[in-house]
């Protein structure tokens, strides 16, 4: 990711106050920078109740033939714009949650506007190819590009998908052909008759016992396969047929950590004990270790890099592939391209898995080897759709141009301190706060916090949580200082509303 | 499907000579009709060896980053038009593998273009949302008239997916949450704390070892759930954990189904006895029976209505689910919207999955109670991709318009009498002619069939195979009867080199 990480930032400096009504004391000490939207509204407008009376009869008529159980809110997505979400009643919330993390450089940027109605954009989407059979004859450069521009160190190859969940299994599958070679002895020995017979019947040894470690509160996806290595919810998981796979322990880390550096060192000591006896012992085979570099949907649980490297260590000792998940973390949301950059690892990961921010999805590698060692063995129709992989190219540009990892990293530094700040004044109300140096990717926990998400949209903020205490920060990459300074006037808000 | 099949087909009768090279006496028999696409080439071209000098350097590149063994053929899809796909070195080949069967009308058909460039595409493209949190507002408007138009009869709700497999493990999740529902005693009855606890270890009671029954040589997708039920080739299947899920045969049919019409019977009934001994007798209880209405990838492999009946009554007897699997055979190329129209079913399916020819995918289901008891258990962060169901909108409408259900049911007529003319003439070359009355849904067996594949391409065809011995017709839904004698005329053409 060189080539988007030397870019220097391009924020700028001159002047500008927020117009709009009334302003709290904190407004007069607004960061003062150009925003990279500007005709962003200048702060949230909430006119009616939310979800207001258009919302309400849209959202019955959906229900009709569209499960609206886990509705949110009904999204006027043309009035929605830069870091602001509009309703069906025309109220305009700053968005920190971000369609689950997944929108990048705000609703409505105009240079994916001009991807997205661009002819190669509009060929690519009414020609959908067979990738794996008949890919454009532009493909090759539309990955050098784009997905394979923001390819982190060391892994040059990729495998397209759809989303996190097919992007982690088709990485599972290339973990377990990988093994199940090293096994025979290299790509070149064949399968034996009885592999060939028993795979049909899906029993051993041509289906095996194999198994991939991940962790307790992890969340990888919710296929088949990848069900299997989540362990967030049990209501993300029950009545579901699963694989007996392996789960270690995360380390769960006391803030603030310099308090607790030895402790915290102790606990994901402890834990990296537990992999290395997991991939020893357990009865199915440990192919490969998963692990976020954040666990996101598991209530934002972080470890330190030490924790990361001595992954990296043990997998390699105990040759075994180390996975990671970049599906939330990734593109920039941490103040680096992708998280594990934030590491310093004797040897990058085997794979990483992205989608979300990048808007398609897939895994990257490096090592030729775990491209299968026969066609169609890692395959499926469409294998990725590359309309969405022009879009990533667009974000990346659109990244670089502005240089907004840069940018996220500045910013989260700003919201983290702002949001110390709070802490120290409402204590009853900030528990383990972090993410610092993270970017925006901060959390904490909070005793209420089911109510202060419930709350969070009538002082004009879209907000979600992780885990089950935790309110989490997703905002955007085009998130700003001033945008911090709103989310910070707006948390007071919730918080004397509790 | 009502409307789609109450219009009636616009196919013109003006008469029209194909120009371009020589043509072979069959030609003077070619049908007189008005082209869908009147700028298409007249006849294939091929002016160098396949793959050419530039598509071999493409290549060559390609496969620095993206694996390139499973590549056909590099394609210029600007240049692709109608049934005609263009390569690098400029040659046009006649297209009746269409992307594995996923081009529905047309490559750069104008209406989609039309599609693919209006204001709610490109807003869709942007601001991708988290369907199941935030819908666009009028995302209950593009199911009405898109995806749900073309709904089953009596399935009236869709969840939406990505592609053909997950499409499927949704439904199988569907299926397996439906059946515990069940055992419970209904939607109301909450989940025990036994439960609740192991399955977040990934075992019993939480994750109950509940099965889908499949049929051998069914394709169902590569993900691990769909996998499991996969049963067509070793290749696809080999070093991947699967689940211990039963198969039943699915029967072998001797042609011409009616000299057999006594043994296929018996044939169908044997193997239906053997569906409902492993559904009641199978270790891991069978929460749905999974069926393609004809076997594609596996070697297009049919059977009768009746034994589809029989399905659908054992289901019903036993109380199991019945998903039908139209990811290929659904959408037109049948000669009807969904092959399961030519059933006449007792009831509908439980749920009826869709994809390829749709451009996005899904679950179709009418049964209130397949939602599950509680939100957020069938979820994820896309499910699925809006500007995807804007195609398929585009592309029902484009059926619609030009009534192609009905030109593909008389096209395939058409070439179906025109290949059994060709089996006459020449039989070693043709065993078990396949898919009369099924559209353009066709296939045959020949002992050479991998260097009949190998040669289409010098006689300016692009033509897939299925199953170890077949040769398959999947055509686009604007084929037509010229087509159609152009085809004719390259096979023979091929059979002459062989």
């Amino acid at each position: 990711m060189a080539s988007v990480l030397r870019c220097s930032p391009k924020l700028r400096t001159a002047a500008r106050v927020p117009a709009a009504r009334a302003l709290s004391t904190t407004a007069r000490l607004r960061a003062a920078e150009k925003p990279y939207f500007p005709d962003e509204p200048t702060a949230p407008s909430v006119s009616t109740a939310i979800p207001g009376p258009k919302n309400k009869a849209a959202t019955a008529e959906l229900n009709e033939v569209f499960d609206v159980r886990s509705l949110n809110m009904l999204t006027d997505y043309n009035s929605s714009i830069g870091n602001y979400i509009s309703d069906l009643d025309g109220n305009k919330l700053l968005d920190v949650y971000a369609q689950i993390a997944s929108i990048p450089v705000g609703y409505n940027n105009p240079h994916l506007q001009k991807v997205a109605s661009s002819p190669e954009m509009i060929t690519s989407l009414i020609n959908r190819p067979a990738l794996g059979n008949f890919p454009s004859a532009d493909w090759s450069h539309i990955l050098k590009t784009g997905i394979l521009k923001a390819a982190p160190k060391g892994l040059d190859q990729v495998f397209t998908a759809m989303a996190g969940s097919d992007a982690n299994e088709t990485a599972y599958k290339a973990a377990f052909m990988y093994h199940r070679q090293q096994q025979r002895g290299g790509p070149e020995v064949e399968f034996t008759e009885e592999e060939l017979q028993s795979t049909m019947n899906n029993q051993l040894p041509g289906s095996p016992q194999l198994s991939i470690l991940s962790f307790k509160s992890a969340f990888h996806g919710r296929l088949f396969g990848s069900l299997s290595t989540t362990r967030s919810k049990a209501i993300h998981k029950l009545d579901i047929p699963a694989f007996d796979w392996p789960q270690a322990t995360f380390p769960t880390l006391k803030y603030p950590l310099e308090d607790h550096v030895q402790e915290n060192a102790q606990e994901e000591q402890r834990c990296l004990q537990e992999v290395e006896r997991l991939i020893k012992e357990y009865h199915n085979p440990v192919a490969a270790v998963m692990v976020e570099p954040i666990q996101s949907e598991g209530g934002d649980n972080h470890a330190s890099p030490a924790f990361f490297q001595g992954l990296r260590d043990i997998t390699k000792r105990t040759n075994v592939l180390f996975i990671v998940d970049e599906v939330q973390t990734g593109v920039g949301a941490t103040g680096k391209f992708w998280a594990h950059d934030h590491w310093n690892l004797s040897s990058p990961p085997d794979m990483v898995t992205f989608s979300k921010k990048a808007q398609t999805a897939g895994y990257y590698f490096g090592n030729p080897a775990l491209r299968p060692n026969k066609p169609y063995r890692q395959f499926n129709t469409w294998m990725g759709d590359p309309s969405r992989a022009l879009i990533f190219r667009g974000i990346i540009e659109e990244i670089e141009r502005l240089g907004l990892v840069e940018n996220t990293r500045i910013t989260g530094d700003y919201l983290y301190a702002g949001l110390e700040r709070l802490s120290q004044k409402y204590p009853q109300h900030f528990q383990n706060l972090r993410g610092k140096g993270q970017g925006t990717f901060i959390a904490w926990d909070t005793p209420k916090r089911d109510e202060f998400l419930a709350k969070a949209k009538s002082v004009g903020v879209n907000i979600g949580g992780s885990g089950v205490s935790a309110v989490r920060l997703r905002p955007m990459l085009v998130f700003q200082k001033h945008h911090a300074d709103i989310l910070l006037e707006s948390i007071e808000k919730i918080l004397k509303l509790l």
